[in-house]
């Protein structure tokens, strides 16, 4: 790998670990890199980004290099608006030169080189890497790096070493159960660019809709889609707007089970007659594919091959999960299938079809991935095992010598924190596994299932959270600094926004729909307190199916709002020193003073809003909320103690605002209940 | 045309004109309609819309009436959150009952029929239109109907029966100097047709940018475009997005002048040979094609064909504005034609060039409009003329005998308020044209030039002032209460926003861009104080070109935010009864004392943000103006004096804020000065 000879100069000792605190005598650096790269070091000075710029390919350049380096330019142009340079030279002197030694695989692979170095200079950007992949990551860090210096901009001297812990790393999106157009897939892929995401998991096909369009077997969207499937110029286009940007596309075509919206058009390939429609409700489907017919792998096979020539990447997920065996056994041809074979079990069934259908996917030149229910003791290792139900599945797939892709821990749907997400580690230092073993652990892959999405929602689901699981995935184990995860992630979310995300307006812009008016900055300040309840607990209350509108005060908030951590961190403070933290006592104080402020406001637009008055008594709950928490900051700040029976009323409170409500929750009840439980009582 | 009989039983002296307040015996009906229908009574009782609801289209459909249906359904079904109705029968007693006689012309014309009438009772709602288009314009106005009440939502009983005042009421908009992608021109499709508009004016060509792929000519945009441009895939699907709404396209094709993109690639259209760049600057450019020579005519009928094949509409335009005489006159071959023709002036060239295209465009089948300057003695009455220089020049045109399109006081780079383009009428009850010459006018357009938008600002720059000008175009002359219809544009803006336009989220999203955090509550109060400057202050203040950056503050706020309309409002009330009107004052003094409160916050934002510095003279400025708008009402409420010349110096001070300055001017000097006026001084 031939270095810059600014970067070489400065040897192994300027490998820093992690990110080093500037000083005020090196530069005015702030890291706000996410990912964190793998080596830092800060140096002194700075490259002012003025119009004098000049950008060099000095080496190897190519179409999607230049691509590349047009869109980054373009960012920073919005950035610091300043004019960007259009003349891109062969110069190796030039302000910002960038060296790559040549295009990379043909078709981007697992082992794609990704690394890149990135020596700044008051003189100059050095950007060197191996691939144009390795150049996008390096340039995506450069944008990162730019930061407003009195009236201008600069980027801060640095020497950066980089290249990914984990070879896989994704976003699945679920198109099935709703559907996203292809502009709402094209903007997540530039986000996930935005954060060194390499793999896009297009989970294409589910009981309740059949997403892209076969010519072969035209009544799988024509008859199990409802209209909404991308045809295959589209999907064509995607995957090439993925490639453009670094990232690997794998689509899946779940398989046997979750394959009602195919047999509305072909039910020969179930083991049940039908007829069959496309299925409405959500959870387990009791159809699944029939695997006992040849004819089953005579189409799988007919379709397998013309996927292929829309998606290029080696490896096709082919599902696997939550296959019921109720109609296999309901069926006496099933049934003695299984007996001639001596499978004693559905899953042993199961297991054969996983093998024929791996044979398939050898065939057109694939790997297959699936879900882990495909793990049995007869499964070929060439299959990658892609863990949801739990890290163990993991580790037993590795321990075993199958490849595996941790899910488990990243189901958006959870609704969980950033943070929550942020410390689950795919292989964590304390494993157990070998050295060997280690290998088999290729990454992660965030999910975001369908039930409760659509193309407005969307992005707010995935954005900013992801972000932080991206650094899992790229940066050291030991980069695990929560607070100055939410510090960089705050930045990166608007970054991220820039590029035409809309994980941060859809919150107004749903709440003025709610509304009916544009005046809701009361019912904001309501909106910031609450987080919606997790997939299972707004199944349940709701009973949700595909018809049901998603246009209720759930679907406006956002999951993990700033106020969580904030406040959490702002409790956790002020208990240190209850009666000495002045600062953090005014910033609670503050909050929870606006919040019982905006409750009047908000009745007021409830009693006029059918979709918001569902959520009145969560209103009621959060002026008595804050009222508490400004009683226990009053008891704190004066060492006074709150009469006998106070504490146990106030915890009865907060256990009343814990419960399931209007499909919301409050999210500062934690740290509140801490600091209900640290007032003295009489 | 065929009535249903809930209609036709209520007879002719149900039509009341405008609007009628409804009493609280009749029902709960608030109108929110946009544009108001032509006629319309309330009734008493309404409509619950929920789950019972079925819908019925018992004569006439197709396909493009389906699709519309569906549209509507799902869009009441956002608004409700009551999952819509799928299965539509033909059954003529369903509670909505869409009765269309016909499919209209097959492809859209001037002359299409887009009344209908809508008679909403306490058991059903039945629409009537004679074709397809008018049943769009009657949905559109359902949906402007459905309002809560108690805990769901119902149609209020109203008898509608509406057509539009006049036939051509379009939108254009300007790609060539910005380009704008498809998406954006969907979203803006969809916006138009909420609002009754009919005409989409695409100005594909301009000197800085050349739009629409032509295979004959592929050099127009493969070098006079930058690569930005639609195909003629692209091309046919907006027009037939387009269709399914109810509008139609007309494409135009800028010439003699406005060429320079066309010449780069094919500089032999030039009476100069060049070579010729892609034009950066703005402003009028010298060059334009050669009318002197056959080969112009060849290609520009060549060319004309190829889009004949795209561009169904039997209407094109074919520009003909700003033509500069220079390069002409410089062409000794083209003064010698001039002489020959005995031509006196390069107007009368230019005529001779109309009349010559003019026949092209009748040869492929069209009807030409060109902008008003093709107005000259010889040229054909068949031409129509579109008004961009003054209204003069339509009521002159009618005169003539011309057909004419007034877009004069609808350029919205103005800047200026929906109030004063809502006032402005194509055709005002004191013109002095006969009866005859008055059907010449055929309407209006609104006008989007593209020098200082882009895809993030274009729909701020569009929405909502477009729908208060859609409404002058479609009802009476006679609806014209400001304040009325400010309030309902405040609904319909929401609206709109509901179809994915990004009027309102633009400004939060750029200003967190400008201030890199999502800490934006201060500065989105300034911003609430600011305007853009118009066109021309900019484009003089800033010196801009195609390739300046579009990304600061000036781009963000919103051209007439709400709080111009509400001061003036406010201080006009006050100056009634300046000691009594306390609702008034103090309103105003909330106000002014909030821009005060967030002046501190956000000036230590501009210390850190280079782009938002520029406007800290503003933020000054706010603060003092704020303080003299206290001042003043609190003289004004104590009836007491102020000191000698203090007037003077408040006079003063507002007259340095309204002098130019980081390309923003405040909402509210015109009110604020009145307000010190109005102070009684010793």
């Amino acid at each position: 790998m031939k270095r810059p000879a600014a970067f070489s100069l400065l040897g192994g000792a300027m490998l820093i670990l992690g990110f080093s605190p500037s000083s005020a005598a090196q530069s005015t650096f702030v890291n706000t890199l996410m990912p964190q790269p793998a080596h830092l070091r800060v140096g002194s000075g700075a490259l002012p980004w003025n119009t004098a710029v000049t950008v060099g390919l000095p080496h190897f350049k190519n179409q999607r290099l230049e691509d590349a380096v047009d869109r980054t330019l373009m960012q920073i142009e919005r950035k610091t608006g300043v004019p960007r340079q259009r003349a891109i030279t062969t110069s190796d002197a030039s302000s910002l030169t960038i060296d790559v030694d040549g295009a990379g695989d043909a078709i981007q692979s697992i082992d794609e080189n990704e690394s890149y170095t990135l020596a700044v200079t008051s003189t100059g950007v050095k950007l060197h890497a191996a691939t144009v992949v390795g150049a996008m990551r390096g340039m995506t860090s450069l944008l990162q790096l730019i930061q407003p210096s009195g009236s201008g901009f600069i980027v801060p001297a640095v020497q950066i070493e980089d290249s990914p812990r984990f070879r896989w790393r994704g976003l699945m999106i679920d198109v099935g159960r709703h559907f996203e157009p292809v502009e709402v897939i094209k903007r997540n892929l530039d986000a996930m660019a935005a954060v060194k995401l390499n793999v896009f998991h297009w989970h294409l096909s589910e009981d309740q809709g059949f997403r892209i369009e076969s010519k072969i077997y035209p009544k799988l969207t024509g008859e199990g889609s409802d209209g909404l499937y991308y045809t295959q110029e589209e999907a064509r286009e995607v995957v090439a707007y993925a490639a453009s940007r670094g990232i690997r596309v794998i689509p899946e075509f779940d398989m046997p089970g979750h394959t009602r919206s195919w047999l509305v058009g072909y039910p020969e390939l179930s083991s049940d007659p039908g007829p069959y429609t496309i299925r409405r409700e959500f959870g387990v489907e009791q159809v699944a594919m029939d695997p006992t017919k040849d004819s089953t792998y005579q189409f799988i096979d007919a379709f397998l091959g013309e996927m292929a020539t829309i998606f290029p990447d080696s490896y096709l997920h082919l599902g696997g999960d939550e296959t019921p065996g109720t109609q296999w056994k309901n069926n006496p041809r099933v049934v003695a299938f299984m007996r001639a074979h001596n499978f004693k079990t559905t899953e042993e069934l199961q297991t054969y079809f996983s093998e024929r259908v791996l044979e398939l996917a050898k065939k057109h030149g694939k790997h297959m991935v699936g879900w882990d229910e495909i793990l049995n003791p007869d499964l070929p290792t060439d299959a990658v095992i892609h863990s949801w139900r739990g890290a163990e599945s993991l580790t037993a797939a590795a321990r075993r010598g199958y490849h595996g892709i941790l899910s488990q821990p990243y189901y958006l749907d959870g609704m969980k924190s950033a943070e929550e997400h942020y410390l689950a580690d795919p292989l964590p230092s304390n494993s157990d596994l070998t050295a060997e073993q280690r290998k088999f652990v290729l990454g992660g892959e965030v999910c975001m299932w369908g039930e409760h999405i659509n193309p407005l929602s969307i992005d707010s689901r995935i954005w900013p959270r992801t972000a932080a699981v991206a650094e899992r995935f790229w940066s050291p184990e030991s980069v695990k600094d929560v607070d100055d995860m939410y510090r960089r992630l705050d930045v990166e979310s608007l970054r991220i926004e820039a590029l035409g995300l809309r994980h941060l307006t859809h919150e107004g812009a749903a709440l003025r729909e709610l509304a009916g008016t544009e005046d809701t900055d009361a019912l904001r300040v309501f909106a910031s307190a609450l987080q919606p309840v997790s997939f299972g607990d707004r199944y349940k209350g709701q009973h949700t199916d595909q018809l049901t509108p998603l246009d209720n005060l759930v679907d406006a908030v956002r999951p993990d709002p700033p106020t969580r951590h904030q406040i959490a961190v702002l409790v956790g403070d002020l208990l240190k020193t209850p009666s000495a933290n002045e600062q953090a006592r005014t910033q609670l104080e503050r909050q929870f003073k606006s919040w019982a402020a905006a409750v009047p406001t908000v009745e007021t637009q409830m009693s006029t809003s059918p979709l918001l008055a569902v959520a009145r008594p969560r209103a009621q709950q959060l002026l008595q909320l804050s009222q508490t928490a400004e009683e226990a900051l009053s008891y704190l700040s004066s060492s006074s103690k709150a009469p006998a029976g106070w504490k146990q009323a106030k915890l009865a409170q907060i256990g009343t605002a814990r419960e399931q409500q209007a499909l919301v929750r409050f999210t500062f009840v934690d740290p509140l209940e801490e600091l209900v439980k640290a007032v003295p009582e009489q």
